[in-house]
């Protein structure tokens, strides 16, 4: 018996937002691993089982699950999300790439996930509607130098920037350190979409101009998305929120 | 009563990626609006109408879809991948922007999808596993001086970069150019993920080092997915593709 290893993203969090085929891959696991919090949304089924683990333990995870995988197991780890983005995969192919050479042989998959930039995007209307770039703001597996110069770079070439992992108790200055960054060469009025827990209870989605944001306004499970040059919000009645979007057109109007 | 306009996110094509949210939208609109191939995609359902149109006609789209809203209509605009990523929702907000002022005080809601990037990620490994780029090679809507000037920019700070839109039979020199510019500053072993009609009957996906990738080898429902000095091969067993990924870290290793 040969096993699988499908790293499945789960989306934001409401199961509305899961695809079928993530939905199949979880319903066909004989193991399901991942973060506690992602393994505890998911159904309990008889026969299945479920391993969770804490959150700073990614290559550990991974290497868990490669080897109940070569022991014919067909494994689920499950991440938040889409895997391929600040999540899973990434852990589980550098595991592969560093391990058991047996791992090599054995069958792994990626199930997309929509995204947290991409639904807090929809939350608002089209912000990432021109170029943009993601990037992980945490410096705990990359030097804070390189954080900023790929910030710098982006907007210097005017991308919409979506910040992933802005914040923690651990990395407390940097998403400030990256506003006054932001800050050198946006106007005051850029729109900053801070997303919070998006599609789940506790959502909370807040635009501010550069000019009013705080870090302290953002937290662990928040994304943020900061506007390019060109980025506008369309006012609307009292107690509507604007809508926010990048025109695809950039330079002259076609 | 009041209109609702829904920009939908269809994801690369098979339904088993299109979300349950996204399907109680189509299912529950009482008019179906988009380019003819997706609205086609789509099953038929008594008393619900189409209306398809062709690709380049955006904005008349939208503004045709606006109208009918405005009138009561539950009319649901059907998007590839998902519709803020270079594709419908943008369009939407710009003619809200830009026309009838009753238009602002409509419900204009976005459902996410799977983005062709995400999905093409997800075949070969996790190639977008550190910091990431998504940019338009078209240069029908902004000047090629700024479609180069960003791809160099997240060149040189070391993104990975999808490329959206990298050819058409009115684009066919922007991509070979691409590649050239790439070539400046990236390794000639570099992998470039070319993934065309990703999730589809007639998918097709190839990974090629950056010295034998041709443009020829695109065509316009392909995505281009280039490597960062990081990303990486994990070369397999004969007859089985290598995995491509990228580290989450960067300089030192964790």
């Amino acid at each position: 018996m040969t096993g699988l290893l499908t790293v499945v993203g789960l989306g934001p969090g409401d199961p509305r937002f899961l695809t079928p085929a993530a939905a199949e891959v979880l319903a066909s696991a004989t193991d399901l691993v991942g973060y506690g919090p992602y393994v505890d949304r998911l159904p309990k089924r008889p026969g299945q089982r479920r391993h969770s683990s804490d959150n700073r333990v990614e290559l550990d995870r991974a290497r868990f699950a490669l080897d109940l995988a070569t022991k014919g197991a067909r494994v689920a780890v499950v991440s938040g999300g889409d895997p391929g983005v600040f999540a899973m995969a990434a852990a589980v192919f550098e595991a592969v790439d560093n391990g058991d050479p047996a791992w090599r042989s054995l069958d792994i998959r990626v199930e997309p996930g929509i995204t947290a930039m991409l639904a807090a995007a929809a939350r608002v209307g089209a912000p990432l509607g021109g170029d943009f770039c993601a990037m992980s703001l945490s410096d705990n597996l990359k030097p804070w130098e390189v954080v900023e110069a790929r910030l710098r770079a982006a907007l210097a070439a005017d991308f919409v920037v979506a910040l992933y992992n802005p914040i923690s108790s651990a990395r407390p200055w940097q998403l400030g350190a990256a506003f006054k960054i932001v800050a050198e060469t946006r106007d005051p009025d850029t729109p900053i979409i801070l997303a919070r827990a998006v599609m789940r209870p506790d959502e909370r989605i807040r635009t501010l101009p550069l000019s009013e944001v705080e870090a302290s306004i953002a937290d662990m499970s928040t994304i943020v998305i900061i506007g390019a040059s060109t980025t506008k919000l369309i006012e609307r009645s009292e107690g509507q929120a604007p809508y926010v979007y990048t025109p695809r057109f950039y330079g002259v109007r076609p």
